[in-house]
C-alpha cells in the first residue's frame, strides 16, 4: 500500500491519508503541486471539500520569510486567541496567497495558477537558489490570498501536512503539495472506509499514517 | 427586487448580491449569520462553492481588537506582499477562526459553530457590550481556524462585504452575515443569468450593487 501510494504520488496523482483515530481522524487527498490544473481543484472542491491547502517544509518557508500564522498573532498581541485545537496539534498555518496574475483568487484557475507558481518557487529554493526563490515569491504573490501555505514540522508533529512530506521525501520528488480534507455529503469527515471506496473507484490508495511514520523510520528518513 | 432581498434576508433567506462589472464581477450567496445551521454551511459548500466568511462592520472588528490582515502583514514585515488585488480594492480579510468547541474546525458543524457563536458576539458588541463581548470573542474562539472574519468599510469601499452590511441596515438585522462566490461547476465566476435561475429555483433573487447603493443613497444610509 505505500509502495503504491509512493508510485502514485510521484506520478502527479491524486491519493488519500488517514492520520489517526487519535487526532484528527480525518482522510485528505494529496496531490503533488506541480501536478495542480484546474480541474484538480475542481475535484478537491467537488470531491474532497475540504480546504486547498499548499504544503511545503518549514525550513523552505523560513528561507522565502515565512513563519506560522500564530507567531504572527502572537507578535501582533493576539496571545489570548492563540490556543490549540482539540486535537492538540499547533496549526501549521503560515499566511494565505494568491498569484499577482489572478483575477480574485477564489476561482479554480486561479488557485491552479497560484499552487503550481507556488510549485515553482519550492523547486528554486530546493535548487539552492534562495534569494532567487525570495524575489520570486515577493514579486509573484500578494496576500492576504486564498490558498493557505502550510508550513510542515517533519519529525516533530505528525498531522497530513507532516505525513505528505514524508511521503514526499520517500517519492524523491520537491516538498510542495497539495492538502485537502475528504468531507461526506452531509459535511462531517469522511470515513476512512468512505475514501477507501472513492479512491478505489479511482484507481488510488487511503494510505494510514501510522504506515508511513514506520516506512520511514525503517529508512530513518525521521 | 431591493425590497424583496431585503425582507428574505431579513427572514433569515439565502439572497445573492452581484458586486458589479467593473469589480470583480462576482455574485456571492448572503445569509444573516444568526440563521446559519449546518444545512446552510453544506449548500454553500456545495451550491455556492467559494469561501465562507463571516462579515462583520470594520468599528466592530476594532472593539473587539481586530484589524486587517494586510495591516498584520505590514507590521510583520511583509510589506512587499501586501498588494492590490487586480480588481483594485484593499481586501477586507481580518483574521481566520474557530470556535474552541468545533473538532477540527473545517467540518460544516463546525464552520455553523464558529459562526452562529460570531453571531452572537457580534450582538453583545451593537448591544453596547463591549467588554462583554470581547471577553467572550477571546474565551470562546482561537486562532488561525477556518472561517475568516471580513470587516466592512461601509461607504468607503463596495465590495460584496460592505454590500451585504448595507442590506442588512436597511433590513435591520444585527452586522454579522456570512457570504460565499457563487462559482460554475467548473470553477469560473458563476455568471449572473446563471445565478439568477439558481436564485428563482430557490425564491430567492439576485440584487445588484448598485441597486444596493442607491437605495442606501435615497435612505442616506451612506
Amino acid at each position: 500500500m505505500i509502495h503504491e501510494a509512493i508510485n502514485l504520488l510521484r506520478q502527479g496523482r491524486i491519493i488519500f491519508i488517514h492520520d489517526s483515530e487519535d487526532r484528527e481522524n480525518e482522510v485528505d487527498a494529496v496531490i503533488r503541486a506541480d501536478a495542480v490544473n484546474t480541474a484538480t481543484i475542481t475535484w478537491l472542491r467537488k470531491y474532497a471539500g475540504g480546504l486547498i491547502c499548499f504544503v511545503t517544509d518549514e525550513a523552505i518557508g523560513r528561507q522565502l520569510g515565512l513563519g506560522f500564522m500564530s507567531e504572527l498573532l502572537r507578535n501582533a498581541g493576539f496571545n489570548g486567541l492563540v490556543k490549540r485545537p482539540g486535537y492538540g496539534d499547533d496549526p501549521a498555518f503560515s499566511i494565505y496567497v494568491n498569484h499577482v496574475n489572478t483575477k480574485t483568487g477564489i476561482r479554480d484557475n486561479d488557485k491552479a495558477l497560484t499552487i503550481s507558481r507556488l510549485a515553482d518557487v519550492v523547486k528554486v529554493a530546493v535548487g539552492g537558489e534562495v534569494s532567487r526563490a525570495r524575489d520570486l515569491f515577493y514579486r509573484e504573490f500578494y496576500a492576504p490570498g486564498h490558498v493557505p501555505i502550510l508550513l510542515g514540522r517533519v519529525g516533530r508533529r505528525f498531522g497530513h501536512t507532516e505525513l505528505s512530506l514524508i511521503l514526499a521525501k520517500m517519492a524523491n520528488i520537491p516538498p510542495a503539495l497539495v492538502i485537502t480534507e475528504v468531507l461526506s455529503d452531509d459535511g462531517s469527515a469522511a470515513s476512512v472506509d468512505y475514501v477507501r471506496e472513492v479512491a478505489s473507484r479511482m484507481g488510488s490508495v487511503v494510505v494510514a499514517g501510522h504506515d508511513i511514520i514506520n516506512h520511514a523510520r525503517e529508512l530513518s528518513i525521521i
